[in-house]
């Protein structure tokens, strides 16, 4: 029987390296016979084509996850639980230690892209002679490459080891950007796709970074100051609103309990009508169905920042409903972290 | 502290009878402290009302399910573990006997509207003297009113047991028509609102169905031919499909791992490129991204029927399914049920 019929679509082998003989192995030694996949939505149309190329090699039954999946914060807990071995794919690990998770495997997506070169043409828009360096999963492997060619140009590059969420020195995600706060530098080079983490990465540290896109080989200065007005003007469509709902994830790495209790118990005090939601996806229905006139997100704090157009009422993270009732007093906006 | 704003927009209390003291009763007795409340979309607008209400009453803390729901079948098992009791409110009581639904106590919502006047009104398109009566949870309280409504017209309503999904004698559900099949009538009275359960009715008895609105005071003959037209030229565009996914769904009572296995090996007897797809919520991206030319939805068996129009490919029931491969030789339309 021909199954190339799911291969035909995907180019998604000449961007990534997967080590699909890592779980191959794994599989194997474990003797699983069920095996789940998951993979964020860029690269879903590789998931029929892993799937195959597993039961062609382990002849192992895959089941693969069809919600959406966000990062390794958003583990499929019910898929987990019906299957022998997780596939988890695209994201480093994270929640290291918690016993749910015993059986997930994380299964990088290594891009495939040279960096020297974005590198090479960011440093002449670098101010300093040392500058922190950071970058996300797909590009973690490059991260000597990245250093060389700054070095090169006479720089410096520091990298910072991150906290508990974080799996490589460098590497930030759009929750946490410890790695980059932890260094004592003026200024950073993020070498990734988008503008979704350098922005994080300068709305966090306040300092000036410049992005290196490998993929479109654009180098940006990364200007902050469009999103802090959006916020400052999302806070302020908020000041009359009076019914307010928390809002907590079901998503392992996103599941904020006591920050959603001190919110409902800071907009209690401050005379707030304050409901408390448990939710997986936060869509837009859910807000107009409860009525609500605006809604603190405890979840994915990129969720407020980036998708706020779509929802018919303000979305404020955490830091930003203090700002609202006035219990925080700082000069500088404050993005919202997971740690 | 005024907390009336939750109350202001909610007009469910007119239409519904919720039974609230109950739940306070049993939320007191059994001392639990923190409640989760779960409505069904159409009286989300209800549920901060409802949550205010239990913590004025109980002083526990409110939970509220953010996420749709579409039915008994689909408990909020993850909000059930974070809460010592769940209220699941507007659906009877399904699954019984799992342990994982100790914690759940159904809520019904109770119409508050006569049936009478409607069911006078139906009696003179019954061609029967002798006729099954089958209705909605909303409406299963004023089952007596529609059989002495009937009785003075002439007419002898006969009321079914149903299995082990239903709650209640002469109730359907959108996947299950027990109460109905297992009358020995030529044709039956549907009382409640729109044509969803009453055109079911007719797909799965194959008879004549009367629908009687009571709240639009509606009264039809149901046709299911339009829908088995729709559902043979679903059959009929999936002929081609090669690469077909097979869905499962997370929701407890919609969750059919054997008839999927039954569908993937069906498929790959027939030479199909089948894939198994686990997921919540079933939405037309999932499809979209894996690139599927078809898929056999395992879940709630009205989302091939009700919702094919939003799916960018064909979506067939696993008896559809079925009737595509040439394994089933039935000369009627076979209506999937979940029993």
């Amino acid at each position: 029987m021909d199954k190339a019929g799911w291969t035909s679509g995907f180019s998604g082998q000449d961007l990534f390296d997967f080590d699909l003989k890592m779980a191959v192995n794994l599989i194997e030694k474990s003797r699983a016979k069920v095996i789940g996949i998951q993979v964020p939505e860029g690269l879903k149309r590789a998931a029929p084509f892993i799937a195959r190329e597993i039961e062609k090699r382990t002849n192992a039954t895959v089941v693969i996850s069809g919600d959406p999946c966000y990062g390794a914060c958003d583990v499929d807990m019910e898929l987990c639980k019906d299957v022998d071995l997780l596939i988890h794919i695209g994201h480093s690990e994270m929640l290291i230690g918690d016993p749910e998770l015993d059986r997930v495997i994380y299964l990088e997506a290594r891009m495939k892209v040279d960096v020297k070169e974005v590198v090479t043409k960011a440093a002449s828009l670098l101010k300093s002679k040392r500058v922190g360096v950071i970058t996300t999963v797909q590009h973690h492997h490059k991260i000597d490459e990245i250093i060389e060619a700054l070095r090169e140009r006479g720089i410096e590059g520091m990298v910072g080891s991150g906290g508990e969420r974080l799996r490589y020195p460098g590497q930030v995600l759009g929750c946490n950007y410890d790695a980059a706060k932890c260094l004592d530098v003026d200024e950073y080079l993020f070498v990734g796709t988008g503008k979704f983490h350098p922005i994080g990465v300068a709305l966090s540290t306040g300092k000036r970074v410049i992005a290196a896109d490998p993929v479109s080989s654009e180098v940006v200065l990364i200007d902050p100051d469009p999103m802090i007005k959006r916020r400052y003007g999302a806070i302020a469509r908020a000041m009359d609103a009076r019914k307010i709902a928390v809002l907590v994830s079901k998503k392992p790495g996103q599941k904020r309990w006591n920050e959603a209790h001190k919110m409902m118990d800071l907009g209690e005090k401050n005379d707030k009508d304050m409901i408390l939601v448990y939710l997986d996806r936060i869509e837009p229905d859910v807000l107009i169905n409860l009525g609500v006139e605006a809604a603190v997100c405890t979840a994915c704090p990129r969720i407020a920042l980036d998708d706020q157009a779509k929802y018919p009422v303000p979305m404020l993270t955490p830091p930003e409903f203090e700002i609202l009732l006035g219990e925080c007093v700082s000069k500088n906006y404050i993005l919202d972290e997971i740690k």
